[in-house]
């Protein structure tokens, strides 16, 4: 049976990169030799890794101004990879604080500045993204945002008007709409959602933002300027992971780019959304000019109808809905590479099920 | 034309686990799911890293006294890490100088404690294992040694007899033999030689190494007790490089273990060690009682020579076969998946030329 995959992350990845994938295993581009056994420093890798960094150049609207680089770790290594790269001591930093994700940045980043929370949506259990910057301080190297918050299902539908660069965790939305790339010092990211399978993590830095004058240590593979004098190649680079993503870009540049991207992104989330608001027995979680259409947040009014929607929605063959714990309910995320199909046949089911309830 | 890969990393994987790594791709185990789709917090990726666990231990002879933590970043990542997490400002750490790694090693050690080089092959551009270790101060928290070193082609043979425990970098050898473990307090290797793709690395740590006085600032991700106590889990591992190497490790466990693995690669490096002694065009850079038996280096007399026989080479589909440029000539790595059969092939080259030649 035909499954739904509305995982979180490790989440769905196009059918055709898939089948391309799997050939390269066995043999990539005829050279007789498996993806997982080529050189990284000979010409079939680095073809690869240039044509990631050039199609996310050009998706992304980056210039000569921009590193694009691969890192490994997760958002999870950013945390403090980013505010030991980015602030000496007693520097300052603005964050704000959206979530579990947001939480673990500003945690993190307190070993390295002084970190100061500007504002936050704990009071509503991050249902909604506060709006408010009018306290970043004026000294403050950066403010940083989390664009997409996975676990609440709020996104930033607007961004903030601030005198210095954003740093933001893009790893729930990058490649997924397009953004006004001038706003940005750093974005990263953990390919898993939206960009290849997990055990990469793509990191763009402004040249302005790189700092010769940091005055603690930085072992080479923390250092964002290793990877960037190195072109990520300093080490033996995470290659099939990096493969895969080149390929989901490629996939995303023939749709169309970030706007195609975005309509599509817009209309599954409209679907999806609209059958939650049309719908007596479910309701949305989040605020509605926040609602994110990457991770779209429900939940029902009682136990014994969200344990009965569950089994409808297994059936269905809709898999991995379960709400994170912190909200409950049910959450379906419905990254770039989920079928429209796949948003039909939840909607479907959400139907059938109040038909039967009524 | 079917190529012998000589590469030394990422290197040459068995054929049934690319088969399998393959269709798992397009769907594992029926799932209805890729392995880069599925989810690292559900039942098929736990029982994956679970196996892989249960496997390296099954296969080292490892005990309840050991973990087995997969992290990312590379043997690079290592050099580093194993210092933060090993040692206290202050504390002395000994280390012995084989090449090019093990250098690295000693310098990203020197930022955390009293590091002191306690032998050197250096005079003799790294062809030998220096055997000396009496200049190991009585207070060294743990003796670093490289097992073996994939650009020289050496290879430790026996190992120190030392009052502290090892700390070893095996990432061109592990799973090659079998190790006295009782000597080893922490070892570590990329994967992308004897154990799976680029991308995941392995840290085997016995649970008295384990330091709970750390005095400076350990971000999670760096710290040996997080992936402790997350079980490898703390944040999105990568899931395919884990996999893969699971598969691997099966694969080695199915020819007998270790035991058997070696006899494999002792007849394999008696084959091509016999024949570059036989043969009067080339000859062999390392010590004899230091050859390695996974990255076999050896030399003409001649650049005309060298680039002649690097086009029979080629042309007998043998592949990455050029030394490192700090030894020049040949390397061939023949590490645990390459078939005798590619062994054989160069041997029949070398032959071949000789008597072209003669």
């Amino acid at each position: 049976m035909k499954k739904h995959n509305f995982n979180p992350g490790p989440a769905v990845l196009p059918a055709s990169v898939l089948q391309e994938a799997s050939k390269a295993i066995l043999d990539y581009q005829g050279t007789g030799l498996s993806i997982l056994e080529i050189s990284h420093r000979g010409k079939e890798f680095v073809d690869i890794i240039e044509e990631a960094i050039s199609l996310t150049k050009e998706l992304l609207g980056l210039n000569e101004d921009h590193h694009v680089l691969f890192t490994t770790g997760g958002a999870s290594s950013q945390f403090f990879m980013l505010a030991q790269n980015l602030l000496n001591a007693g520097d300052t930093a603005a964050f704000a604080d959206t979530g579990t994700w947001a939480n673990k940045a500003i945690k993190e980043a307190k070993a390295y500045g002084n970190i100061k929370v500007v504002n936050s949506s704990k009071d509503k259990n991050y249902s909604y993204i506060p709006k408010d910057f009018s306290g970043v301080p004026a000294d403050a190297r950066f403010l940083h945002v989390t664009s997409n918050n996975t676990i609440f299902g709020t996104q930033m539908q607007t961004w903030p008007e601030v005198a210095m660069p954003l740093v933001c965790d893009m790893s729930s939305d990058i490649f997924s709409r397009p953004i006004p790339i001038e706003k940005f010092g750093l974005i990263y990211a953990g390919a898993q959602k939206n960009l290849g399978p997990a055990g990469v993590t793509m990191v763009i830095l402004r040249k302005d933002m790189v700092r010769t004058d940091l005055t603690h240590h930085m072992p080479p593979m923390l250092d964002y300027k290793t990877f960037i004098a190195e072109n990520s190649l300093y080490n033996t680079p995470p290659v099939f992971p990096i493969y895969v993503s080149m390929l989901t870009l490629r996939w995303i540049k023939n749709l169309g780019g970030l706007e195609a991207m975005e309509k599509i992104n817009t209309a599954k989330a409209n679907l999806l959304y609209g059958e939650i608001d049309a719908n007596p027995l479910f309701k949305g979680t989040v605020a509605l000019e926040d609602r994110s259409k990457m991770n779209i947040c429900f939940v029902t009014d009682n136990e014994v109808l969200e344990n009965e929607f569950a089994t409808d929605a297994k059936n269905a063959g809709c898999i991995n809905l379960k709400g994170h714990r912190s909200v409950g309910g049910f959450r379906a995320s419905i990254y770039n590479a989920l079928p429209i199909e796949s948003v039909q046949v939840l909607v479907d089911t959400m139907k059938e099920f109040a038909r039967k309830k009524g």
